[in-house]
């Protein structure tokens, strides 16, 4: 099948792959929510017709085998093994979500396979449809490529979800063995990860480019800043007697809109703002600001932090609020691998594409995967930057040119031979 | 019984009815809630013990006579009967209430009755005890005092509590009959009211007095703003491709709060502000923000208003987004009468204490009142300006300041002939 023809198809199946849902006409497909089994059985099937050896994992990821030498002979024995190249993404959504983000990038791993065809490689092919990166159901992401990076632990076994069942119960209801959850962790056969994803922004689109080569994904920062005031009547208390928390607050969130905008390429976003009593007529007493900076430069990042830390102390100061800090997650940037940069940079020029490289703001599994082994990502264009939606979508000519460049990395893979040292 | 005993006493009655409430022990008795009843049964039983005609009018209003000539023979003919003056507040609280809040005023005024034993007067005294000037069951202020007033209408009593019971049905099982809530209405022989009410604010204990003419109760609109923008990634949206609704809020949130600020008397207040989607990773794409502003002049209060209104539309097309307005409420001042401030002050001056005018930010049953007839309020200092609230409190030798100039007020307006004409 041609590269085009493969694309128009692989749009089909990510559109076909967005009715199994928990929550119809919506799409909604939660770690190993019933609809998940659909999702495993169509993917197996289509796999399996290529001549590949499908399994699910403990951890509830999709797998499935393309040997080195002929797709229609796998090999059966995994010691001796050929290396082995993973290539894929999640197949959980977020509730109400658009039919490509993670699916996309699975459904284009299995179409890569397709378009290879019989020709030998010099290193086994294996797809992973990872189980959970969206983190929807148990309030923490990433538990599929987790299990492959063999960084599953206690906790987040024990994680529930809203109906009080805890990871590991859910696990045992899909039918597999979280005893055996080990057992998914990747060996020293896997010489590297590949994930195509679409951006979730509007960056390739402002810059009319159909794909871009990740070159780290941003580290973030998220805490609560909270500013406490006092309580008081809006009708019966002066203005110069108010210690107002809302107003200190607003301020704040002008402050790190203003550092957002002065360093090139940090975002800085307050997202959710809980102000109390919350009455029309009542001054607040207490607001709460979430705050996520994200830069590709942890110093960067940091900094900026700081500083907007340090504004809300001054705010606080001045108008005699107290303010103070829930520290909630602190993520480093994790860079891809330079290899897989450098022979995907190779790969979009033998595809006749500008090379464009670009830091994600969102995470993805590649980071976790990196922890492990080499990882690289190439990011298709959103149209309109739209992502989390029902109106997400992709361009097919976007999707034949990931095709295209992921089918050069194979080959520019395959001459290099730092990777087998 | 002396003054300060008297005040002593009406700062016990008030923490005693503190403990009549629908929430033990936080202090909660919303319109004809249970523990109404208890209120009545003990007020009651004070001004029966008084020579006082008490009754519970149909909006649930009590209700107790003093004739003119003397407290131990109430006269039985309504008609021919002398003119009557009103004293009293609302014996409602908000939830979880100080002790003070209206209640006050109703134990000041049989205090006073008390205090003028049997001198005789040219006029009756009906203290009232007003069902609801709150409106915390049913979303509405002011049922009692719209009932002596007489603009009590369907749509009031229409109104329902959380539990779905009309206004109407709370007041048939309280065991009054709605169908005669025009007979609560004041007549012609009525020639005023005066309230007596703790401040709500800070203004009085920053300026070191007791009591304060509240010389009109300041106009007020509330307006809700809401700005729309376009919600997104966090992470993966550049800061100049944002359009957050939030930060256009937050900048707002700014300038109402200069807007007071920089007018002498002025308070514009933001209680509310709910930001959708509100998760700390996405870009707000709505925030929705009250706006409340007051003022004794009702040019200078819509002129405000206009400015910060004009604000929020300049700040949404800078940012392109959409700014929407939802009115909400908008009541002019209303002015205390002129005679009757001339008594208080002189009253005042007599009570040996500093004469002090100052507006009410707050809205009470006097606005509704001077509707009908001659109004006029005496506030007392509340510490800490704290209202609304269980540590709400008063100085005893503030009640018995309240208690003296409302004594010399008797004395004022009977010497006064301008009400008779």
């Amino acid at each position: 099948m041609s590269t085009s023809a493969l694309a128009r198809e692989a749009i089909g199946w990510c559109r076909t792959l967005a009715t199994c849902t928990e929550e119809p006409p919506a799409t909604t497909r939660t770690f190993l929510s019933p609809p998940m089994r659909e999702v495993h059985r169509l993917l197996g099937q289509w796999m399996t017709r290529l001549g590949m050896v499908v399994t699910v994992d403990a951890a509830g990821n999709l797998r499935g085998l393309r040997s080195s030498e002929s797709s229609r002979a796998p090999s059966s024995k995994p010691s001796g093994a050929p290396p082995r190249l993973l290539i894929g993404s999640h197949l959980d959504t977020v509730p109400n979500a658009g039919a490509f983000d993670g699916v996309l990038g699975v459904v284009l791993a299995i179409a890569l396979v397709e378009l290879v065809g019989q020709e030998p490689l010099p290193f086994a092919i294996e797809v992973v449809g990872l189980s959970d990166e969206e983190g929807a159901r148990h309030g923490v992401p990433f538990i599929g490529s987790r299990a492959l990076a063999g960084t599953v632990d206690e906790a987040l076994l024990s994680c529930r979800d809203s109906h009080g069942l805890e990871v590991r119960d859910v696990i045992r209801d899909y039918g597999l063995d979280p005893s055996r959850i080990d057992e998914a962790r990747i060996d020293n056969r896997a010489i590297g990860y590949l994930e195509l994803h679409i951006e979730q922004g509007p960056v390739l689109e402002t810059l009319g480019l159909p794909v871009a080569i990740v070159e780290s994904i941003a580290g973030q920062t998220r805490l609560n800043v909270v500013f406490t005031g006092t309580a008081g009547h809006a009708g019966t208390t002066p203005m110069d007697r108010r210690h107002d928390a809302l107003a200190g607050a607003a301020e704040w969130v002008d402050a790190v809109e203003r550092e957002g905008r002065a360093t090139h390429g940090l975002v800085a976003t307050v997202g959710q703002l809980l102000v109390e009593p919350g009455a029309s007529n009542v001054i607040p007493g207490r607001a709460r600001a979430s705050l996520d900076v994200r830069h590709t430069t942890d110093e960067t990042r940091l900094a900026a932090v700081s500083r907007v830390v340090n504004a809300a102390r001054v705010i606080a100061a001045r108008r005699q609020l107290q303010v103070d800090f829930e520290a909630r997650f602190d993520q480093s940037t994790v860079p891809m691998h330079p290899l897989f940069i450098a022979l995907l940079e190779e790969s979009v020029r033998k595809s006749g594409l500008p090379v464009h490289r670009m830091p994600s703001g969102a995470g993805h599994d590649a980071m976790v995967m990196a922890g492990r082994l080499r990882a690289a990502m190439l990011f298709l264009r959103s149209p309109a930057g739209i992502s989390h939606h029902p109106d997400e979508s992709v361009l097919e000519e976007d999707v034949a040119a990931a095709l295209t460049v992921a089918r050069h990395f194979l080959g520019e893979l395959s001459r290099s031979t730092v990777w087998s040292i």
